[in-house]
């Protein structure tokens, strides 16, 4: 049953020889890795607007100088990923670069604040479409979390059929998505060039005496959050198809591109048709408005708009098992987020992001909201430590032209550090959390290295000394009667050793003599010692016997206890035995240095 | 912890040899028995004046006929079981009673019904003692099914603590009960002798042209409620000090005297008084203020009232685990039940009681009102059971005196069949779910007999022929890789036997020759297999690979698969072991016929 629904969600299992053929393309990349930092075209202009509304309408022409300030950062980061990608092709992005030049702690902030972000990443995406898809018919608020989760369910599914599979599927929306914007902006231009658009427009290059520089710096802080998601392409190198440094970079260089151009063409048009930042209606939802009006193609546009919010979180879907993976290998996370899957995805990564997102979404009732500040942040911490690290690559290694290439990535890291500053001054009572929880989870990184290191050393021998130490053998059986089972065990430990002792526990001295009486008459050639259990209880008078064989043979003998087990044939059938043996069993095996046997006894009825 | 919490809450453990101290005396016994039977007095009266009131006030004198017709049943009742005790003295009541003399399934059929009621009378007291406290109290109205929830957890507690300690707790309420609503009664009586009730009174022996007979059996069976309980000293003669069933007798008849004194003194009250059912107030209520006033003594009976209703549970707590046991010891119902805990309560079916009546409670919202006719019924199935029972063994045994034994018990049967089919042809829409759960409770009971017999006859050896066999022995180590488990693991299989074979699952040839290398250098004297899994798992090739070891040797071999278990230091560590031998444990023990040896590696840090 449960594997027959494993093979119809997750599809056929495939064979570790299959890993190319779940390479991607560069086109499938494109969609997989940029819905994150295209959808957040959304919302970025927007944020600009908002900020600059506090010092009135006039304020607004900013908009401008500010998005082409955010566009030459965008520049900046693209260039600065590009280098990363070639300087470790085998991808891994802030970590690997962080903890290659800054250091091991400084590699372990940057990838716990990366893990972290996706969590938030997807989260938060989830939450975002759901509000477009309850904005549009309200009768589904109450069901929000519930929608929120079901988008989650359907993300992890995808991702555990593989790369490729989901990377199909989810390509079609994204490129829609970026078809229609460019329509928009299009047709938007084309319409104000032809003298369609008569709105108030604030005057360019107006001196206002009522802003401040901190206003504009939070100003392009916000316009930055539409640059999350850039650093999607350089963890996920191992991704591509062959050669795949050159197919990342290129995918990198496209996806900027595309970012830069709509997010560009979305803040003029916003400016051109005087757009106010408003509650009740995006700014997308505004500009298309006014340039188609309220027919077919604003629905539409308004529709895939919800659609790539969902898909924005699929990115994190592919950033996080792959980093997990590599935090693994490195021993900072458990081993499991190394095994691949079925689909030979990392299996565990992905269900790992999709109960902890859904967990989130439950825990803030789908009003995740609060969360982006933190989120923000969490991306342009592990931003600057890359650059960081590359500035210092570049002093280190001196390749051949690296005075440009430091000289880019000082830029950057100059740049993002600001940035993360002023989001951590203005949004302080959102981002406070983050540190925190990133203490814990680069404490929880050393703990679980720890471990590994500790069980390692304790699990080492030398191969040219340590050799297999035999031993003689006890077996001590526990028995409840003379049955088949009691039987079964008896030659099962007879034909290992000579060494076997029977141990039966009595209630009373009436069933004490009656079992002795018994085995005295049955005679299997084992000897049998009663224990008498004033308090009814079972396994403390078996587990203070095996202390004493324990104490008397433990030098020269390996002590077995042979513990029976019914199977029975139908599931409930269980609750009808006492579970005796199951408990002497876990206790035994956490308390004590002996092997516990089970024999099962398979019930045919 | 989890122990140190146990002790606080349950008491030490006791020894199967103080169970003599855990016997009740005659008046502790009457208070945890009775209470069942006695809180009835708090609405007996008024379940017959609501179904006389549907032809109007006039008709409220046939409340002293039926009262007393009703005291005669009780008076029937307590004279059929007493004779029920002496025959049998080992307890059991309806159960044992029903299945000596009309077979198993009518005994089945009588204790199933019982059990089944025992419970709802836990889930009803429970929220009729909570709905008196929230009219008490209106603000607590929301948390109904959390107080009902903790009230029976309490039960459930004090229970596990033993009898004779419950007992001496709840004595106290329960006489105090009895003191008051006397006290109630006897100043009522002065008060109305001494000419101080002025109320309108039903003119009695009125003719009524609108009163049917059915009208008056349905006032008659809906009083018979109150005699519900009557049954339970029956039950638990084993509780009793020495001699016991001359104790219950007198036990029962002192119950029966009791509360037939209360029951037809509050009847006359309420006829005296011209008392008039009433949605908002109850009977016991308005007698109350009628004869004190809004005083004192009236809250203090109301305060009384609520509290012995919640104590009625305590009668299921006591009858439903003797019952249980009894059906245990006949293989009907799990062992389990037959086991005492710390307290020399059969704990099991304490806290069985204890979750069915919560999750009762919990899916009723604590509206367990409609439950009331089903659980009349289902008492008075075993009722009527019982005499017919008894009415057999007399014409069976015909010991002296037996006809006068023989006409009590036939009255009696007649009497509660008539009531049952009231209950059913009047009520049908409330108890219907009986006739559906009844069967399913027996069907139950008999799989669960089959279960044991089939188990019992597959377990059967027959002690002069049946020996132990001696085999010899192959053992299967799959391996990891070359560390000091692996090492501990060989070392055990070698100690018991020369055929130790080490198994290895590779996921590549490259690690594949590695292991074979490596293994050739350490060189333990153990042969190594390597198996290749193209899909990553590490189960299925070694399950084939046992496959063909158990084909070629299971005939003249035990074969044993050696699985090496990480124990952690802390729980958390756990999740950072892959555990894939558990997982081959468990697939291992339920489907092949292999002994499963488990060696623990005990990581110290």
């Amino acid at each position: 049953m449960y594997s027959r629904l494993k093979r119809v969600l997750i599809g056929r299992p495939m064979k570790s020889s299959e890993i190319e053929g779940e390479k991607l393309t560069k086109l499938k990349a494109l969609a997989v890795l940029s819905s994150d930092a295209l959808s957040s075209v959304a919302y970025g202009t927007e944020q600009i607007l908002i900020v600059l509304m506090a010092a009135g309408f006039a304020a607004l022409w900013y908009s401008i100088p500010i998005s082409i300030a955010v566009l030459g950062l965008l520049l900046i980061l693209v260039l600065s990923y590009r280098q990363t990608i070639f300087s470790y092709p085998a991808g891994g992005g802030a970590y690997i670069v962080a903890k290659d030049n800054l250091g091991m702690s400084t590699g372990l902030l940057a990838g716990g604040s990366l893990l972290v972000d996706y969590i938030l990443t997807v989260a938060v995406s989830s939450s975002a479409g759901t509000d477009a898809i309850t904005s549009a018919f309200p009768s589904l608020h109450d069901h929000r979390v519930m929608i929120s989760i079901i988008v989650i369910l359907i993300l992890t599914v995808m991702n555990l059929r593989g790369v490729t599979e989901s990377a199909s599927i989810l390509a079609v929306p994204v490129y829609v998505f970026v078809g229609a914007i460019f329509v928009l902006i299009i047709s938007g231009v084309i319409k104000y060039a032809t003298g369609g658009a008569h709105a108030e427009v604030p005057e360019m290059g107006a001196a206002l005496s009522n802003i401040s520089l901190f206003l504009l710096l939070k100003a392009f802080s916000s316009g930055c959050s539409a640059l999350t998601g850039v650093e999607a392409v350089s963890n996920a190198i191992p991704n591509f198809k062959q050669p795949a440094e050159r197919n990342a970079a290129k995918t990198l260089m496209l996806m900027g591109a595309i970012l830069g151009a709509m997010f560009i063409g979305i803040s003029l048009l916003a400016y051109w048709y005087g757009i106010k930042p408003d509650e009740k209606e995006t700014v997308i939802s505004q500009i298309a408005d006014a340039t188609f009006g309220r027919g077919i193609l604003y629905y539409a546009i308004q529709g895939i708009t919800a659609l790539i919010l969902f898909l924005a979180a699929n990115t994190a879907y592919a950033a996080f098992p792959l980093l997990s993976f590599m935090l693994a290998k490195d021993k900072f996370m458990p081993h499991a987020f190394m095994v691949r899957g079925d689909r030979l995805g990392f299996s565990n990564g992905i269900m790992f992001l999709g109960v902890l997102s859904a967990l989130l979404v439950v825990a803030f009732h789908g009003d995740t909201e609060s969360l982006i500040p933190m989120y923000a942040v969490g991306v342009f911490i592990p931003f600057t430590l890359s650059q960081l690290g590359m500035m210092i690559r570049w002093l280190r290694l001196k390749p051949k032209g690296w005075v440009a290439k430091f000289t880019i990535n000082t830029i950057g890291m100059l740049t993002t550090l600001t940035i993360t500053l002023i989001f951590i001054i203005t949004k302080l009572s959102h981002v406070w959390m983050v540190f925190i929880f990133l203490p814990i989870v680069i404490m929880l990184f050393y703990s679980i290295r720890k471990h590994y290191d500790n069980t390692a050393e304790q699990l080492r021998i030398n191969p040219l000394e340590d050799r297999p130490v035999l031993k003689g053998s006890t077996i001590v059986v526990p028995v409840a009667g003379i049955t088949r089972v009691v039987m079964n065990s008896i030659g099962y430990a007879k034909s290992l050793t000579d060494n076997v002792v029977a141990v039966y526990v009595a209630f009373d001295d009436e069933s004490m003599e009656r079992m002795e009486q018994k085995w005295e008459e049955w005679n299997p050639g084992v000897r049998l010692i009663v224990l008498r259990s004033s308090y009814r209880s079972i396994i403390r008078p078996i587990v203070r016997f095996i202390e004493t064989v324990e104490w008397k043979a433990s030098e020269t003998d390996h002590i077995t206890v042979l513990i029976p087990q019914f199977i029975t044939k139908h599931w409930w059938q269980y609750f009808l035995h006492n579970q005796s043996g199951l408990l002497l069993r876990t206790f035994l095996i956490n308390q004590k240095n002996i092997v516990i046997a089970t024999v099962p006894f398979h019930l045919q009825k």
